[in-house]
């Protein structure tokens, strides 16, 4: 185990009733409220107008940045802090999924800045505050909710980039497992394979001596690959939808990750197909594990045993560690093909002409992966096993 | 999974340089401090002057409040809070293990209170604020550096009472695995059977539908029961020590109960105990889980089977449900025992002439326990049980 700093002091509000410890909430910070939301799906299920009615019952004022997409884009970001200092904004209200909540938190670290918001994505400077942040969360998926990272793309060069800060960390999050009941298949199969991402990724360490953390990020997994099936089966199973719900953001609230450092090599991989192809970065993600799991197994075998017969329940009789090992791997393969993701690029209607773009851009400023770091070339063959 | 709040802002400094960071943090809060500390260890381990050289050398003004022994007794509280209001003391700085940062937790609610801080205690009043807690920490075991509670007996009949309140949460704990290398065998031992109790009142439920937090207690648990032998053998294996320092913290901190409602009966009628014979905690807890456990399995054995299985690794086809319990239990006890902790109120030295004044005390306001709730005549049966 390596010394750590851990800390997450966001609220967690959880479950049916958790709607009604909003107005309180919000009171907390002030009466000025920029709500930042994405599409139709929380005005369809009611959503939309139950937050507003409480907010006016509270007498909040409420301006509205609506339309949010997934792979959020730094123009909006730009819209919302003009939004927050033209109106003395005191709250940024984020009700949705990961890019809603990721679009709030860059708002929110811009409002006080001088410079230019892309600065802290870009690594060139580090918000030293930032305007409160709460959630109301309407997908379990990318763990934003209690998570120290916002992930934006820049319109410009199509640039996806993500900072980590501890003034990113919202200060509640109000979670109720029934917002996600309507969600499409698509997006509900998205998010567990997200979450599993972040699980994921954090296993895949060199570090030794980790047998707690080991232990729990194995528990999390085994719950997600339990409970996935059963909300695509009934995707109103209040039981199921919550235990995802806690495990998304429980996977990246950095609990997970202390005392051992992760790989993220996938994330990085995964940001290049979703800048450039506007894939969900589930899906996107469905397709790189599979492969950079084949990779590594060629060079750095140790931890991928352990994932296959620990999480993916591979028997030891089923070979060696190598034999264990694919085994795990093509169990996950048809775990996320149940969930009706893709695994290979074409199942995603990408075409294999800029592979190689994609493993410059992915390693432009140097190789990426701690479990095993990649260079471009080796970015590459990993894209290349995303091609069958 | 019942609807819950969540929230835990303690900051973890953990691992060999984690002292390094005290400064910086003390000064967070101001430049008096009231130092907490118990005997010995501390000086011995030269982690005493360590704190107070630091301290020096930031110009932090330091009063000292030593000699706080296990079981630690309200008028030590009262003794602090007269210190603290008599010099403006910012910050209550306690070294060393759960009895002592029990007392700093209950000096800093009692500060701002006008009225009696055992008002809290004997559950009359909630603490609407209280001065700052940090903590260095010198044993693994009781989980105060990151929790709720505060645990103080007062002389007067000898009650020993808890009261939980976010107020009471330290603002940052420091943890050095290295601290505990010291400690004598028997304290150690007392400490693991301490967390691994933690983790067993929670898990204790009759909520269902709490796949991930069974996952993530059952992983807690297998790593305590791994890792508290190695550190008996090799009291100076750093990364035994590593894990389980960061095991107790997080088998108190609320978040592996979060969604389900745990047990504690253990722990009211080890308070009993403790209260009646000053006993070491961990020694009392471990002679109350397993009488507790055998009443229990009679009434509502559920979950004593899954504890069986999943953590004490009873295999299947040691029989039905019953008997793998009772094999759980028993491996169980083996555990304690090869701890060199006691497992029958004799080997303890205590006689059983007490048993019904234990019963009536600890179930005085009601029954006691969530999982099965125990009136009087059952806490005198299971009393009973630790007599052999």
């Amino acid at each position: 185990m390596i010394d750590f700093v851990f800390q997450n002091p966001c609220k967690i509000i959880f479950g049916k009733n958790a709607l009604s410890h909003l107005g309180e909430e919000v009171l907390r910070y002030g009466r000025n409220v920029l709500l930042v939301y994405g599409g139709g799906h929380i005005k369809r299920m009611g959503l939309y107008q139950q937050v507003i009615n409480i907010l006016a019952e509270k007498q909040v004022q409420v301006w509205e940045l609506g339309g949010i997409r997934p792979n959020p884009m730094l123009s909006r970001v730009y819209e919302g802090i003009e939004l927050c200092r033209s109106n003395n904004i005191d709250l940024l209200l984020a009700v949705g999924g990961g890019s809603v909540i990721d679009t709030a938190k860059s708002i929110a670290a811009g409002v006080p800045y001088e410079g230019d918001v892309w600065d802290f994505h870009a690594g060139k400077a580090v918000p030293k505050t930032a305007l409160p942040v709460g959630t109301v969360v309407t997908i379990s998926a990318a763990g934003s909710e209690m998570s120290y990272s916002s992930v934006i793309t820049k319109e410009e060069g199509m640039r996806k980039a993500g900072f980590n800060s501890l003034t990113n960390v919202p200060k509640f999050s109000i979670l109720n497992p029934e917002y996600c009941y309507s969600l499409p298949p698509y997006q509900t199969a998205c998010g567990v394979v997200d979450m599993l991402a972040h699980l994921m990724e954090r296993y895949f360490t060199q570090v030794e001596h980790v047998m707690l953390t080991d232990q729990m990020l194995e528990a999390c997994m085994r719950t997600v690959l339990i409970q996935g099936p059963i909300v695509m089966e009934r995707p109103d199973d209040y039981h199921a939808r919550a235990e995802l719900m806690w495990a998304a953001a429980l996977a990246h609230n950095t609990l997970l990750q202390t005392g051992r450092v992760g790989d993220w090599a996938s994330h990085k991989l995964e940001h290049e197909l979703s800048a450039l192809y506007d894939i969900a970065h589930g899906a996107g993600l469905a397709i790189v594990f599979p492969a950079w799991m084949k990779y590594v197994l060629r060079h750095s075998p140790g931890k991928l045993a352990q994932f296959a017969s620990q999480v993916m329940g591979v028997p030891e009789n089923v070979g060696d560690e190598e034999a264990i090992s694919l085994e795990g791997i093509r169990r996950l393969e048809s775990f996320y093909r149940s969930l009706g993701m893709p695994i290979r690029l074409q199942d995603a209607g990408i075409c294999s002409d800029r592979l190689e773009e994609m493993a410059a851009r992915a390693t432009s400023a140097g190789p990426v992966g701690f479990y095993y770091p990649l260079r471009e070339a080796d970015a590459l063959a990993v894209y290349r096993l995303m091609v069958e």
